[in-house]
């Protein structure tokens, strides 16, 4: 790795214990030339990163952390993000690399180029597509990277040399490194993530929010497999999904008018009795899918 | 199982031998007192059959079949079920039963009605909620139908005796059975499983359908376990989707208006910018689906 002091060590940050932030440290768990320094308020995060090897020295204050990190991984909510960087930015030495794990970018390096970068931290901008339904330390596992994408914004400040020591340890994790303009990239997560969670919310509420008792027990028999997976992500964190879509309101709302004109194309079709039209566009849908799905698995 | 032969053995006619139906085939191996005859035009599939001991004899022509079917289980697509009740009424012995396992009841029913009814063979509408993305023998399983729910819909020649004989056969391979009324039952699977296969092609063809390389790459790899999950059902046969969907117009079109009241509300959350209400109504869908989940893992 780059940045690292006279020992030729380099020291990580991680800046929230949660299921991302617990699930890297136990992903660099063996990694050669790194010291993992933990950082959470959260006194059991704190005992179960030392027991699981998820860190190699811990601490509840960000006083003691930050000025001691080469490199800082921010895996906290996105209002805690810029939080951090608006209190401690004074904590951090200059030259030494801030990066986060964040949803949204726009609003991120927004933030750091206010606080951050004019104290000369380097900030790139960081999102990692992993993550599950779950919250909290004890549902992280040291594979959740493996194989995923992850998306990197360098702020004004971050030379090639900064970004690809960020790449460094992504690549250590074994994900596949991507460099992105935050619009693009908020655009694109709106699209790919952020509706989706909407949308499934929207159908859990829609199809289980009966208040009739016969058509709620009818309700609740009639969702299989099917319900099961499309509905997976409407059991994620409210608050956190609040803070995402409240960070990407604007790229969020697109996004929900691109689906909505193409459900309201499918609707218009099923209405006027068109099912020819109807089953184009669902085959369509389905090579879509299929497609990604078999170059997915195959790069995973 | 209640009618039978002189030998004491229910013939059990399967007819349609795709995914359905060849998972029943497997499901009913071992089952004391029964005779499985296969009945399907596709010669891998009858291949199949007995080599995968998924029936006991097998045939193309169901005029082979069905004069012998003390119950009969139509597992084919909804227009060639009606196409079987019209075609092949005469061919089914009085008093003898048929049911089935198409995804509408109402269209179903009434074809019944109109065609073996007058007859005296007896009709039990039928629908496993059971089923993958895919389709065909070869992805077959017999577990599949275990835990699932099943809903029975007799037609008006159908006694208690005929009814608890279908159900019977479904508790056999580890189904619940629970009986409803034709319109009841498609305005149920209209919210609870077809609105869903619209909404997750909807979202595939929005996400993936772009037509510009280099959003198509970022869409592609901005999506992760979320939309793998959100669109699986996406990828079911557009075929008989189709068919679903032309079957029961009226009842998705109401469903699909609820689903789209409730989207129409967290959109206007979002818009607005009240938060606070987005994330009531978040947690309120994950509470529910939350409840369904440990509800129907409990159950299976």
């Amino acid at each position: 790795m780059a940045t690292s002091d006279r020992s030729g060590v380099t020291n990580v940050a991680i800046i929230g214990f949660g299921l991302l932030g617990a699930s890297f440290g136990l992903a660099l768990d063996g990694v050669p030339g790194i010291r993992r320094l933990c950082c959470t308020r959260n006194p059991a995060a704190r005992e179960w990163a030392l027991s699981e090897h998820a860190a190699d020295s811990v601490s509840a204050d960000p006083a003691e952390i930050i000025p001691r990190a080469d490199v800082t991984f921010l895996a906290l909510p996105l209002p805690v993000i810029v939080r951090y960087l608006t209190d401690y930015a004074h904590l951090w030495r200059p030259g030494s690399i801030v990066t986060d794990m964040g949803s949204v970018k726009g609003a991120i390096l927004q933030a750091a180029e206010r606080t951050v970068v004019p104290r000369g931290v380097v900030f790139v901008g960081g999102h990692p597509m992993a993550g599950t339904e779950y919250s909290g330390h004890v549902h992280a596992f040291p594979t959740m990277f493996r194989g995923a994408d992850v998306f990197l914004c360098p702020a004004s400040n971050a030379s090639e040399e900064h970004v690809e020591t960020v790449a460094g340890f992504w690549r250590a994790v074994k994900t596949n490194v991507i460099r992105i303009d935050p619009s693009e990239h908020d655009d694109l997560v709106a699209h790919t993530s952020h509706v989706q969670h909407i949308v499934a919310s929207a159908l859990a509420l829609t199809i289980l929010g009966s208040e009739d008792p016969r058509e709620k027990m009818l309700r609740d028999a009639g969702c299989a497999g099917g319900f099961r997976d499309t509905s997976r992500i409407a059991s994620s964190n409210p608050v956190m999904w609040r803070e995402i879509i409240e960070f990407n309101t604007p790229a969020i709302l697109n996004a929900l008018d691109n689906f909505q004109k193409k459900l309201d194309v499918l609707r218009a079709e099923i209405a006027s009795g068109d099912y020819d039209a109807f089953q184009r566009e669902f085959a369509r849908g389905k090579e879509l899918r299929d497609a990604w799905l078999e170059k997915h698995m195959r790069n995973k």
